[in-house]
């Protein structure tokens, strides 16, 4: 089917592609570099956008006649003619690339050009020279393999990021078009995709924000917050899981504002999707709440792709699904539509190949001039575009001026002075308190003062403790609050939440569930780290502290595997003033997500725990040794903690030197100079003993050979918490046993 | 809406119930144990279960009124009665427990009670005595959490497992009746549930075996496999994404013998479903290509859930989703239909008037007689519905040997003999090769002599080497196949195979993806080291070695993350002769599931390696040193062997007495003795250097304080992996430089 219909386009298409190249050098001047903070104030507001369906028709500026005016008309036989000519360059562009690069994935970009141009030269509203303008459109990729796809659209936009020599250096070393598209390397890129179905529940995320911030801070005489998220999403994306819970709670929500471009070209890398996929998966989008368009032809049909578009905004009040039906590989006589031309560059014969069946006769990476002539006019247009927005935001501020000021603390991510002043702090004859509650007194205090905290449990509200008290549910009808109700959706939930964070540099989603159902998100987790996403963690029932649930719910693991992952907080805070100093560096350290691993037993308020203790990582907390000599140390993180207390008690009783770290977090101990280690951990000193309801795994870094490490190298168990404790020898007995064989 | 039908309900039951307890104490005598085998002949055949509709309603031998004259008469106003009480007779257990416990959910169970009474009642075919016996039904309770439903089920069917002392010690230390259902802990409970969404996975997993089996040793005259697999499944497991993976996965398949119970209760631990799930989950069950029917009462409409048990039979070509309406707490007057029954103890005021409502007399635990007399038959009956299966089976054995042996070594478990043979041996001239091809020929090598050896990908069969080359695919219509395609579902695909495992003892299923991605489906990974589920994780890809995939798709973390999980062998074997130990020893633990790390780049043959040596986890493949005191001991895995052997080659050039240790795995190491440890590591060595290209994290525990582990702790690039591995430092140089500073 797919492939009848390929050999007819591609004879039309190889018949009406102009051959000749002229050149035309009119170069545009870029207007001078727009500052990130997109507030700057012009007057142009001739380019804004309404949401309201009659507006799309409006839209005339962006029709193919008056883009038309903008290119070379001496190459133009048709618009569509020029539209082929675009599709094309991006298609050899995605070819020569991963040609040159000898690795990648042409068939998704190939397959896909016609959706990539007329999301990026038609539909979108962007800034190529400030790809951090606020109010742009967000475009994700969630079939990231096809990078290329959005490299050569970026490249054609204007983006700074992608010129030239970057495509050429496709997937090199240091280069800013790495093998799967990544926020932190390449700006204009809005997440980091390539692991199946997150981008799509990025997507989720970025809607999510949109309809958030717009529902708190536009005016009637102010939209303020006005864009769209686009996705292109795959047949890979469309059987993972998350996507299927993400896309479930964009129904949920009526997130009409995010469109989605399903790749339907049934391949997939084991071959024609027959094998594995049969679902119906429009039918199951529609089960979900979406709207669903079906464009058959998404190879040449231009005007089916762009009345889908028009239908899917006219559609306010349900998430789009555009199933685009396309050939993978388009234009590759031999490849096109089978798993070959998916994951792997087609060969220089193939590529001559397909240079002879899609009429194209430039050099690889060549862009005709018409091509980029056309595509020109996005950088003044941009640029327009942000102008427009920023005097519109001029007059907001004016008119609204307490919302504005919140407003750009969410843009700019500038943290509202002395909010740490909210953070609540304890001594040690504050009533003892379980973790998670003191975390709920900390997400409290902190979303009185921070306009950008937002989040939610996986239905575990009452159980992780998450409920911000003075906001009610972000729902579809009621956007603007700010506590979300995941369902019971981990992993969409984490990917969602990068999606939030990623939207603004001031919006600080926390997300929530048991500790040891990391396990279902920890893909969005890594892509978290990875991607530099502020997400806070809140992790409750930490250990084997939760009791009867059992093994099924008891971590173990969790604490090393998070320890060992890069570019992320792994905190167990002990009490009061260790959770309000996780919280307190969660919030600082706003390149790097932190997982806050939290008790649901009662834990006392202990004496020497700090806020700026817990800054430091690993700090002593008691001590009665001098000349930094104790007889031994013992270390505890969390609920064992007092464990570590009361066994220092216990020694010193008998006269021994104890000293007591705290080791809330090994990655911010790390961080301290070696004097400082060498003041809390004397090298001197190899009597260590460490406490701590995990897995003892890595803690020989911190006890050293000679030390002794306590913990559970084990599955837990069901039974009452202190039963638990006792059989496996989390006691204090356990430690003073440990220290006194030691020192 | 559900509270008023609760109320009518309530008031119709309260009159029907007969309030009188006269015991009659005629116990059946239990047969003689049935040994696991199964195999054991009788001639009763009379109970023989067919698969065709006309069969249903032909099994009249488990109608109510027949069931009747094996209880006492004239306890019975009417069947329904005696059924009232004996979903009752549930309900109270379960509140009874959770009650004495003061831990547990007493919602589900209150919920489902009447599903659960006809499963175990009226439509299981099961042996108490023998939990293990083969072609019993299986059942599955996704909603592990009401875990009271079924130990009060088990204990009603008379198994050995869940006795009166066993319900009374509900979540106890050293209990039969864990919090959650785990199948290590309670014979009759077919696998381990709780982590939500698993359990249903485990279900299709259960039931592609059954199919799978039947299509390969069924005979027109011998249907010796021939059960169904059920299942409950909550809201919250229908929201998780692996359900989604798993259901859309069971549709494709058409295993029309997996019927699942949808608990449509409405309350999650959040509160209503409203507030996150409202998507039409029938609906999406039609598109996943699933037979659905709707059972609107199921607090009370018995006939309606036989109706449907009925009709979800008929439909032989498809898996049934029944959705059955409940009340969550149905019973009790002033929680029902609210989450705060969900996950706590009633209170012993609400128990009280509970009983009152339901109009129950009984002290807690108690079990009526007439109701204990009625399910008593099941001990007699399942004892026969075995004996009739082992006569079939004795009559197929005569006419089938080559089968029926292939069919014995998967119900015992037992491998043929010899087996180990065909595995490859290398020699250091052999050719170099990816340890992801070197799996393949062990996967294909395997096959041939392991009749229960199955598997396959997560749509990466061509670049995990998964596929066994004498077998087709197992799809709907060819089931007899081998090769399973699990599309792009890791989560889905590894909890499908703990059901796989957990169905008979010989079945080995393995699963594939690339290494990074084993973050998607660590949920199910866990589950397999703690459910005892011998499946193998053939993860390639297994570092930066990669290349210009980039850092979503390099592992670093995840050596470390499965060294620190309990009950699991991290495999990272380096070349031929470590990848064929490996697999060897994958299959001997039949307690323990494990995962080969595998690369995808070329790696020379090495010498020294042995499949005795990967056996012991860490060993010496070279040693130029006398006395067990080498300068400096060099300990590589998997990739970075090759790396470590190059630069001891270099080191002894200049004169240094070197060591080379593969550390293929190091849950292997520690099960070796001290003295053997000491042979390898010796004590007085600290001149010690690891390198391995992942995490650094554990590594003192085998270099020590005094020794330098080289490593990568941070994320990867795209890039080419020669690039990569030199820009990180991963190189012999690095080794030679480290050593030369220790030694």
């Amino acid at each position: 089917m797919a492939s009848s219909s390929l050999t007819l386009s591609q004879a039309i298409l190889s018949r009406s592609l102009p051959r000749h190249n002229s050149s035309n050098n009119s170069q545009i001047t870029p207007p001078s570099q727009i500052t990130f903070s997109g507030l700057k104030s012009t007057t142009n507001t001739a380019l804004r956008r309404r949401t309201t369906p009659s507006s799309v028709a409006g839209a005339a500026v962006r029709s193919p006649a008056i883009r038309a005016s903008a290119a070379t008309e001496t190459l133009l036989k048709t618009d569509n003619a020029l539209v082929d000519k675009s599709v094309n360059t991006i298609r050899f562009l995605a070819i020569d690339a991963v040609e040159k690069a000898n690795s990648g994935h042409p068939g998704l970009p190939m397959g896909c050009a016609p959706m990539g141009h007329i999301l990026y030269d038609e539909t979108m509203r962007y800034n190529p020279k400030n790809p951090y303008w606020f109010n742009r459109d967000r475009f994700v990729l969630s079939a990231g393999h096809g990078c290329m796809l959005q490299y050569a659209l970026l490249h054609l936009a204007g983006y700074d990021a992608v010129k030239e020599e970057d495509l050429k250096s496709f997937r090199q070393w240091g280069s800013k078009t790495p093998g799967h598209p990544e926020n932190f390397e390449t700006p204009g890129v809005e997440v980091t995709t390539g692991p199946l179905g997150q981008g799509i529940a990025n997507a989720v995320g970025l809607a999510l924000a949109e309809k958030h911030l717009a529902a708190r801070f536009n005016k009637p005489d102010a939209e303020i917050v006005d864009h769209y998220t686009y996705c292109i999403i795959g047949d890979g994306c469309n059987m993972e899981g998350i996507s299927q819970e993400a896309a479930s709670l964009a129904g949920h929500w009526g997130l009409g504002k995010l469109i989605a471009f399903y790749d339907d070209n049934h391949i997939s890398i084991d071959g024609d999707t027959e094998i594995a996929f049969t679902e119906d998966v429009g039918a199951r989008f529609e089960a979900l709440g979406w709207h669903v368009i079906w464009v058959k032809n998404g190879n040449t049909g231009y005007d089916e792709i762009r009345a889908a578009i028009k239908e899917a905004k006219a559609v306010t009040d349900k998430p789009t699904m555009i199933k685009v039906t396309t050939t993978i590989g388009f234009g590759s006589p031999n490849k096109a539509n089978s798993y070959s031309v998916h994951g792997s560059a087609l060969g220089a014969k193939e590529v001559e190949a397909t240079r002879q069946n899609l009429g194209w006769p430039y050099e690889p990476f060549h862009l005709p001039e018409d091509v980029k002539s056309h595509w020109s006019r996005h950088v003044p247009e941009g640029a327009a575009l942000e102008a427009g927005w920023n005097t519109k935001f001029a007059e907001y501020e004016k008119k609204y001026p307490e919302e504005s000021a919140e407003l750009k603390s969410i843009i700019t991510g500038e943290l509202p002075s002395g909010w740490e002043k909210a953070l609540p702090t304890y001594t040690a004859e504050s009533p003892a308190d379980a973790t998670r509650n003191l975390s709920q007194t900390n997400l409290n205090a902190l979303a009185k003062v921070l306009p950008g905290f937002l989040g939610g449990s996986a239905d575990l509200a009452s159980s992780n403790m998450t409920l911000m008290k003075m906001f009610g549910d972000f729902q579809k009808n009621t956007p603007e609050e700010r506590n979300i109700r995941f369902g019971v959706r981990e992993h969409g939930m984490g990917a969602i939440c990068n999606g939030i964070a990623l939207h603004s540099p001031g919006l600080i989603p926390y997300c929530a569930t048991f500790f040891v159902f990391t396990d279902y998100m920890r893909a969005a987790i890594r892509i978290s780290a990875l991607s530099e996403s502020r997400v806070i963690y809140v992790m409750t029932h930490d250990s084997i502290g939760l009791g009867e649930d059992g093994p099924t719910h008891q971590p173990i693991e969790h604490l090393a595997s998070f320890r060992a992952m890069p570019n992320i907080l792994m905190l167990r805070p002990a009490d009061g003033n260790e959770t309000a100093g996780a919280y307190r560096i969660a919030i600082l350290k706003n390149k790097t997500p932190s997982i806050l691993a939290l008790s649901r037993q009662k834990l006392p308020q202990l004496e020497g725990t700090s806020i700026e203790g817990t800054a430091k990582g690993g700090y002593i907390i008691s001590d009665n040794s001098s000349g930094n000599k104790p007889d031994v140390i013992l270390i505890g993180t969390g609920s064992e903690l007092e464990i570590a207390v009361k066994a220092a008690d216990e020694l010193r009783k008998e006269g021994k030197a104890v000293r007591v770290v705290s080791f809330v977090s090994w990655e911010l101990f790390d961080e301290q100079t070696a004097e400082y280690k060498e003041s809390v951990l004397p090298s001197a000193v190899t009597a260590r003993v460490s406490i701590e309801a995990g897995s003892t795994f890595g803690w020989e870094k911190i006890v050293g050979s000679k030390g002794k490490a306590i913990g559970i190298d084990r599955f837990g168990a069901s039974a009452p918490a202190g039963k638990i404790y006792k059989e496996f020898g989390i006691t204090a007995e356990a430690v003073i046993a440990a220290a006194k064989q030691l020192s």
